[in-house]
């Protein structure tokens, strides 16, 4: 059977280069980097090249670098981390947006209880917010701004380094989750004035269970786990080599090659968008062109996500209605809310998220199987037929 | 050059066993375990059945289970989860070991920042407890009983089922760290009367960078990291299937060899024990039998420990002086200064940790070099020739 895997936003095959990088340090130099013999050394050498070389990817120093079990904790700790500093100088204040990751919306639900007060910018309905209006959001008392890169649902960019600098501008320090966004789009920490920034190695064909913190010097890191002296005492646990060095792999290679594949990814996505516009009150969700150059969601009206995407699987096609870490819930998905998409139709969203292996084959196949689900749906959907008949309203208008 | 590991309480080599079960996550069955589509659902499936693989393993159901970076998580969430459900009842007082890992001792040093009280019970000078004793300990207002399974430095195995009754009967929680004891005792948490516990792969021959933390049904696990749904909204982040599957093999098989290997490893241990005691002014760390079956800890007096591991290293016998997690601290060990061993010969401590793969060879290789090491260190050692002379008293008498 066709098989084709548009979830690459969800999770991503390991590649090659990630695996060899990885496999010498299951049973090999397996030692404890904290461990004073040569195999503890072997190791403690393997995690520091691999500590530079995601410092060389994002632009910082190697020492700026914190490893983590992935991005979640990442973003959890950077914000704690900010939270922290501000509460010492009475600054309880937070600025964020409504799409953010639930990683960072559920800490900063955590702050609230704990006495913080978060502002959450709305995004436009084309999934983008301006620095200008983070800047207004910025009061005495805002100790973070933190925005996403690119959003995980809508694959929507966000001016990071424009936000970068108004927050720099008014010493507030930033943070962006670029779990999106690393090995995806460029990332220079000091360009784009960011303070602290989250990443996920299995986000980029790297192994699932690593990530990196990248806390600007002088940002002292808080714990979110306390115990051995393992990342300068920050992140203790004996270190995850192996998955280190494959994100180290993965990251490199991803940067290599990554103008070559967003343009390629670019073309697809442009191809895919086209083509799934064709089909009946459809609508994209996000920024046309500021988007993720693999990311692809549309709402589609009249239908339920989930039995398109169960559909479109028996067609070979594995995609997503939105984020998978919130799959199985009933809510419709926050980030289309976020851009004021009305409930009846962000129940009928689907995305699909490419990778550079994607052929344009397979994204015909893709058009044309959406095509074909979103029409059965549609054949047996009470709703549709309500729409049809006039005596419900179409909410997406037909183009 | 000859190469034995001796330091497998630091972390072990990954058997090939559990290797082949990680690899095929890597890029084959590689779908996020949260997306609703085939590749999800068989990543789902193979999930739930590690899942059930380390439930039995432990006696305990699968929906017990959670899945963590590793030992250090699990011992912090367990002990924050119990803290804040003692906090609620307005019982804020735990009873714990001097002994304890850094895991354990830095989260609830947190604690007592936060307001809690912590008893550390001292431990003997052969590195036991008695269930007694920590009966002693609990008050009114004591939400939490934590004491490690066996310790990571001097090997020690605690009366965990004793313990774990008492508290039951008065009904504290209990958890206990068994980061040194997964995989190499056994484990049944029912019988055991557990409420928490701590494990970690690696040091069962399984990947880094994965553990578990059991929780008995009915408590209601606090989070540490906040984000999307995974493991029941406890511990977000897309999981580490392929550790986790590598974790649950290697599970298996050491339970499956259990007494096998530990009767093979007690008697090397007990051949490396005899063998060293050879050694004048040394002293055998901890119990002479209630010990891991790999776990040999002396003191040698006189010497300084981090240069018998460098000699040792140069003869190709990696060990330790402690635990990793604390190497290149320049504090004699917490966990030897427990014991009651003074300053003078705490410094002088060496680990060696054996696995199934060590020979008896490699023992008597390993008694050889030490013999020869610590001469040599005493020979250029300045306080062993005032100990010589009798400017200086030994603490450890020759036998």
């Amino acid at each position: 059977m066709r098989h084709i895997y548009a979830d690459n936003a969800a999770t991503t095959k390991m590649g090659q280069v990630a695996i060899r990088a990885m496999l010498p340090y299951l049973d090999g130099i397996y030692g404890n980097p904290s461990s004073l013999h040569s195999a503890g050394q072997a190791a403690a050498e393997a995690l520091e090249s691999a500590r530079e070389t995601m410092a060389r990817g994002l632009g910082c120093e190697a020492r700026e670098i914190t490893f983590t079990s992935g991005g979640s904790e990442a973003d959890n700790q950077a914000i704690r981390t900010a939270a922290w500093l501000g509460a010492r100088k009475g600054k309880k204040h937070i600025v964020s947006t409504a799409f953010e990751h639930h990683a960072v919306l559920h800490t900063l639900d955590a702050l609230v209880k704990e006495g913080f007060e978060v502002t959450l910018l709305d995004v436009h309905d084309d999934g983008l917010i301006a620095a200008e209006e983070v800047a207004a959001a910025i009061r005495p008392d805002t100790c973070l701004v933190t925005v996403m890169y690119a959003n995980n649902e809508v694959g929507t960019v966000e001016p990071i380094s424009e936000i970068g600098a108004v927050c720099r501008e008014r010493g507030v320090l930033f943070h962006t989750d670029a779990v999106q966004a690393a090995g995806h789009l460029p990332i220079h920490v000091v360009e784009q004035n960011i303070d602290l920034l989250s990443l996920s190695a299995h986000k980029f064909h790297g192994p699932k269970g690593v990530g990196v913190l990248y806390a600007r010097k002088g940002i002292p890191l808080q714990n979110l786990i306390y115990g051995g002296g393992q990342e300068r005492g920050k992140r203790p646990g004996t270190e995850n080599l192996p998955a280190i060095m494959g994100m180290a792999a993965a990251f490199e290679e991803a940067l290599a090659h990554l103008e070559e594949r967003s343009s390629q990814l670019t073309a697809l996505r442009d191809r895919l968008i086209v083509g799934l516009e064709q089909i009946p009150h459809s609508l994209l969700n996000g920024h046309r062109t500021k988007r993720l150059p693999g990311n692809v969601s549309f709402c589609f009206e009249g239908i339920e996500g989930e039995s398109l995407l169960l559909l479109l699987d028996d067609k070979g096609v594995e995609a997503s209605s939105g984020s998978a870490c919130t799959s199985g819930s009933l809510d419709p998905s926050h980030v289309l809310l976020a851009l004021g998409r009305p409930h009846e139709i962000a129940h009928g969203s689907l995305r699909l998220t490419l990778s550079h292996e994607t052929t344009e084959e397979e994204v015909d196949y893709m058009i044309g199987a959406v095509a074909e689900v979103v029409d059965y749906l549609r054949s047996i959907s009470p709703v549709w037929r309500d729409l049809q008949s006039g005596k419900q309203n179409f909410v997406i208008q037909n183009k």
